[in-house]
C-alpha cells in the first residue's frame, strides 16, 4: 500500500500519499466526527458533545501501527479507535458512533478515501489526455505510416494517432468521474436495518452525507455493484493509459524512431540507448490493474448481512488498484507533455512501403475527435 | 461458445443461440450487406449492386466450419466471406465490402452479436430482479435475523434482504444496458483513416449505423474503452446476481432452512436433500465472470492501428463473458421465482439469540429502495 | 467449448476434438464402465452384469443435448446418465454406478478428457520446442541486435534468442506433464467417506485407477490443489508460447523484417503486407490463459464436502483453459516450423549502433541451453 | 507493499517485514556485495576491492526513499545504488556491478526476498497443516454429518474433514516449495549473452550462485516460466487456505454452532458474536491470490531482450501476493491452532436427518491420509 522505494518510478507517490496509513485513519477519524455531528443534528446526542469530539478528534494521535495490532482482537481498526475517541472525551463517549457499526464507518472512510485519491487520479488522466490533445492538433497533417498487426499498412497522421489517444483516456475519465461520484455514504447500523436511530436512520444518514460532501443512498453494505462499477471503471482507464504508452514504447524503438521522450533513461555502458521510461513505467502499472480489478469484481457475494471475507479483501485491493491506475495516468501524462515527435523519421519510415501523401481524411478526422472533447 | 450437454444447467441455452457460429456469421453477413446499402446511399457503389448483394447474402450457404477452415490463411473470417460473397454477386462483386477493413466487419458484428446477447442477459437480470422486488414487498415486515460474519446480529425482515437483491440487479441492468448501448459501429478502412472513401466516410459510417441502428462514432479500431466498460457492466452484474444466489444457498441449507426452490435437485440415495441447483449453477456462472472480464480488461493494449493478438483475443472471450453472465441471470431467476419462504424458520432461527419483534425500521428501508425501482 | 468458425485459426481444432460434447459424454460413460468393473473384482457386483454394462455401454446412444436437457433437474449430467444406462442393463441396472457418487464420475471423468486434451498440448509444446531447438542450433552464431526496453544494446545471436524460448518451452511442458499426470481417479461416494463400499472402497478406487490408467489417491472431493497446479501449469505454458509469439511479431515487423512466417496472411489491398498470423493468434490465446487460470485457482474454496457453485466453475473453465494453450502451442508451432530468418537483416540492422560482431559468448550459451535438453 | 495499520489483521506483518522497502534494499546490496566477490573468485576484479566493497556496503546508509527517487531517471533503483556504491568505495568503484545489468541485481535480489518471505509462508503453512492433522487425529472417530450442496449428505467424522484440510495444505506446501527452491540466480550482463566477462561469464554467475546459496542456470530475463510457477504455486497455496477457512466460518455460524475459534471478536452490542475473524481474514486474503497471480501469469511476453513493462509489472505484484498467501497461512494456522471443536453439536446436527453412527470407514480414511504425511 505504497512504497518509498517503488513508488515515484511508478508515478505513484502523488496517490499513494492519499491512501497510506494516515490517509485511512484520517478517514476513519473523520468520518466518525461527521457522525456525531450528523446524529447531534437530529437531537440523537448533545450538540455540545459532537462539538467535544470534533475537537477532540483534531488532537487525537492515532497511531496507525497501534490500531493495527489494536484491530486483530475485534476483526477490524473501528473497534479500537472507537475505544480511543472515546476516552479522549470523557462523559461524550456515549455520543461516539451513534447507531453505527464498524462496516459503517470502514465503507464511508473508503469512499471518502477513493474520492481523495480520485482526484488525482482523474487530474492526471486530464493532464495525460490534455497533452495527447495538443498532439494531436499539432501533428493532424503529420504524415507516417499506419501499422497494422505489426506491418505497414497505409499513410496516416500522427495527428490522428494522438487523437485516438484522447478519445480513450477521456471517455475512461468521465467514466472514472462518474464512478466516484456515485459513492455514496454507508448508514445502516449493526444489521443495515437503521434500527438503532428509529425512526430518524435516513435523516441522519443524509445529514451524514452532507457533512462529508458525499452522495445518500440506502444501506448497501452487502450491494456492492458501486464498488464493481469503480473497479471497472479503473481497468478501464488504465487500459486508456497502456494503449498510448504501447504506442509511444514501439514508436521510440532504435528502428522506428518516430518519437522519443523528454527525459529518457539512459546506460552508463550504452550511451545509444534512449529508454521511454516514463511510457515503460505507465505500462507496467496498468498492466496490474485487469488483476486487481477481477479481486474486487469477484468479490460481490458477500454473504448474508456482512461478507466473512469478501468485505475486508476490498480494502487493500482498492487502494493498490488506485495505485496502479494513479500510477499509469501519471507516468503516461509525463511521456506525452514531454513527447519529442521526429517527422522526419516518420516521412523516411512511410518512404519504405508508400508513396501516399494526402492527410486530409486523417486531418478531418482529427478535427471531429478533438472538436467532440 | 456453447456446449448442449452444459447449456442447460447452467442457464446458458437461450443467451447461447445467440452467441454461437451461426449468429456470428449471421452478424458478419449482415454488416457487409447493409455496408453496401450504405454505400449506395452515398453514391459510392451502384443502388443496384447493394439489392443484389443484400439478396445474394439472403440465399448465401455460409458453413462456419468452411468459413472457419479458410479464416486461417488471413487471420480471419472476413476474408473468405467477402471473396464468397463476390463470388455469389458476379459483376457487382467490387460493390461488396467498398472502402472497409475486416476489422471494420468483425467489430460491428461482435456489436450487433453484444446486442442480441445483451436483450437475452437485460431480460433475465429484469426478471430476477422482479421476482426480488416481488419477495420484498410480500416480505417487507417478516422477521429473521440478520447474519454478520456468519453469527446472529439483530433482527431484519425478509423484505429488507431481498430489496437488497433487487437494488444490486436494477443498478447492474441499468449500467449494462448503458455500455450495450454505447457500442458503436466501426468503420475505418484499411488504416482508420476512412480514406479510402474520402471525403464521404463519416457519411457512409453514419448511414452504416443507421442501418443496423447503432450508434455512430469515429473509428475505435484501436480506443477499446467501450469493450472494456463493456466487461465492467457483465462483470459487475454477475456479482448482482451471485450475492442474491450466495444468500439462497445459505438460507437453504439444512440448519436453516428459510428458503427452498421450487424444483429442488433430489438425491436418489438421499431422500432428505432439496440442493437449490438454480442458484448453486448461477454461482458457478457468475464465478466466471470476473476473470474473463479481466482478459478484456488487459486487452486494451493494442499495438499501433490494428493489435496483433490483443484484439483477436476480445471475439471468444466476449462470447463467454455473454454467456456466464447470462447464465446467472437466467438461472438466478428461475430461483427467485419459485423461491419458497418459510417465515417459521426464520422465527425459529432467530428465536435461537433474539427476543426483538419489531420490524418497522426493516419495513420502511424496504418501501424507500422498492419506491426508487 | 468450441466453435467451427473460430477454432481452425485459433489452432484449437485439434485440441477441442477431446474436449467436445461427445467427448465428455464418452469420458462420463468410460467412468461407469470402469466402476461396474472395478466393483466386479472384488465381488461388489456380479462380473456378468460389469460385462453386460460394458456391452450395453458400448452401444448405447447418448445424445449430449438430451443428457444436457435432463441434467437440470438433478443438478449434472450424471444422474440422467446413470438412468439411461440402468435403462439399458435391465436387472444388472442394480450394477451400474456403484458406490458413487455423481462427483466421482464427473471429475474422473474430467481427469480423462484433461489427459486426452492434455496430450495434444503437449505435443505440440514438443514440437514448438523442438522447431525453437532447429532455430537456435542453425543460427547460433548469426548476429542480430540485442533489443532491450526496445532500444538497441549489444550484440546477440538469432540462436540465443531461440534458445530461450527453446528452455521457456522445455521447462513448461514437463511442468504440465507433471501436473497432468498428478490428477488421480475420484472415487469417495456420497460423503467422500467410502462408507457404502466399506471395508472395499479404497481396493475399488485402486482398481478403477487401475482400469482407468490414471493415478490412486483417497477422495479429494473438497481437494482441489491439483487443478489449481493444472491450471497453473496451463498458464504457464501458454506464458512460455507468448514470449516466441511476441518476439516473432516484433521481429516480422515491416522496419526490423528479421523473420517471416512462411504463409503470412496477405492483403488484398496492401500487397506488401505480411502479417504473421500464426504468432498473432497464438499471442491472442495466450492472452487467455491467465484469466481462465485465476477462475480455477480461486474456486479452491469448496464448502463442506461438496461445493455449492465452486466445482460446477470448473467444467467449462477447464476445458477452455486447455483449448486457449493448446491454440497457442499449436499456431506457435506452425509459426516458428515455417519461420524464414533473414540474417542479412540481422546484419543490417545491427549495423545502425555496432560494430561488434564477435558472437562466440552468445554461441557458447546456446551450446550449454541446448545440451541441457 | 506493507501497512502497520492493515498487516497485523491479516496475518501479514511477518512476512511484510522480509518484503519492505529495508529488505529490497538490503537484497539489491547483498547482491552487489556478492556478484563482486564472485568476480574476484575469477580474477575478474582483485580481491581486494571485493573485500573492500562488502565492507563499505556493511556501512552504507541506503534511503529506501532517496533510491526512490533517483530510480525515476534510469528507470530502476539499481542504477543509483551502484552509483552510491561506487562513490562509497573509491578507487575500488570500477569493480562495483562487474559485467552485470540492472536487471541481473534486480531478479537475484528478487530471487533472494521470494527466498526470505517464503520461509515465512512455507512455516504458516507447515503450523497450519500441523494443526489440522492433530485435529485430524484427535476427531478421526467424531461423528458429524457431511454437507453437499449446502444440504445434509451422509454422515461423516470431523476428523476426516480436517484431513482433507492437511492433505491441501501439505500438498501446496511441498509445491510452493520447490517453486522457491526453483528460482536461481540472474547473471546474463547487457544483452543476455554474458558478453562482459567472456569466457568467464558462466563461472562468475557460478560463483554468484553458490555465495548467495541459489542455483545457478543460463540468463532467464526473458524466460520467465519460474515466475509464473511461482505465482501458480502461491495462489494453490492460498486455495489450500481457503478451503479450511471457509469450512471454519461456516462451521462456526450460530445455527451449526459446530467449531469455534480461540479468540474469536465479539461485539460490544451483540454479546453473542463470537466471530470467527482469524478464518475469515484468512479468507480475505486468500481471496487476493488468483487476481495477483494472474498478472503475473500474463506478464510472461517480455518483449526481446528485456520487457518494457511486463518485467516492472512484476516487482510489487510479487510481493502483495507473497504478503496475501502469507497472510492467509498465518491467519488459518492461527484459526486452526485454537480451534475448538464442538462434538456435542455436531452429534445434535446430525441427528437432524441422520440415524448413522458408523465411522470406522471415515477414520480409516484419515489413518491412511495422516499416514502419508
Amino acid at each position: 500500500m505504497g512504497s518509498a522505494l517503488f513508488d515515484p518510478l511508478f508515478g505513484a507517490d502523488r496517490v499513494a500519499a492519499r491512501l497510506d496509513d494516515a490517509s485511512w485513519t484520517a478517514a476513519l477519524v473523520a468520518v466518525e466526527v461527521a457522525l456525531s455531528r450528523a446524529a447531534a443534528e437530529h437531537g440523537i446526542v448533545p450538540a455540545a458533545h459532537a462539538e467535544r469530539i470534533e475537537a477532540a478528534a483534531a488532537e487525537l494521535a492515532v497511531d496507525p501501527a497501534t490500531l493495527g495490532m489494536a484491530a486483530v482482537e475485534g476483526g477490524n481498526p473501528v473497534i479500537p479507535l472507537v475505544r480511543q475517541l472515546r476516552a479522549a472525551v470523557g462523559d461524550a463517549g456515549g455520543s461516539v458512533h451513534p447507531g453505527a457499526t464498524s462496516q459503517d464507518v470502514m465503507d464511508t472512510a473508503a469512499v471518502l478515501l477513493v474520492g481523495w485519491a480520485g482526484d488525482v487520479v482523474l487530474d492526471d488522466l486530464r493532464g495525460a489526455a490534455d497533452a495527447a490533445a495538443r498532439l494531436a492538433a499539432q501533428h493532424r497533417e503529420t504524415p507516417m505510416i499506419a501499422r497494422t498487426l505489426g506491418q505497414h499498412a497505409l499513410p496516416t497522421t500522427f495527428g490522428l494517432v494522438a487523437a485516438g489517444w484522447t478519445a480513450g483516456l477521456d471517455r475512461s475519465r468521465a467514466a472514472l468521474q462518474r464512478a466516484v461520484a456515485a459513492l455514496p455514504v454507508q448508514f445502516g447500523g449493526a444489521a443495515g436495518t437503521l434500527a438503532a436511530l428509529h425512526p430518524h436512520g435516513p435523516a441522519v444518514a443524509e445529514s451524514l452525507a452532507r457533512q462529508l460532501r458525499l452522495a445518500d443512498a440506502p444501506p448497501w453494505h452487502t450491494e456492492r455493484t458501486r464498488i464493481g462499477e469503480l473497479a471497472g471503471a479503473l481497468a478501464v482507464a488504465a487500459g486508456a493509459c497502456a494503449k498510448p504508452a504501447t504506442d509511444v514504447v514501439l514508436l521510440a524503438g532504435t528502428e522506428l524512431g518516430e518519437v522519443s521522450e523528454a527525459a529518457p533513461g539512459d546506460s552508463s555502458s550504452m550511451p545509444h540507448k534512449r529508454n521511454p521510461i516514463a511510457a515503460i513505467t505507465a505500462r507496467a502499472s496498468a498492466r496490474r490493474a485487469p488483476g486487481l480489478a477481477a479481486i474486487l469484481l469477484a468479490a460481490a457475494d458477500h454473504e448474508h448481512q456482512r461478507a466473512a471475507g469478501a468485505w475486508h479483501a476490498e480494502w487493500e485491493t482498492l487502494t493498490d488498484l488506485l495505485r496502479a491506475t494513479g500510477g499509469a495516468a501519471a507516468r503516461l501524462r509525463v511521456s506525452l507533455e514531454g513527447l519529442t515527435v521526429h517527422p522526419d523519421r516518420m516521412v523516411a519510415n512511410l518512404a519504405l512501403t508508400s508513396t501516399e501523401t494526402d492527410t486530409g481524411h486523417a486531418a478531418d478526422l482529427v478535427d471531429r475527435i478533438l472538436a467532440a472533447r
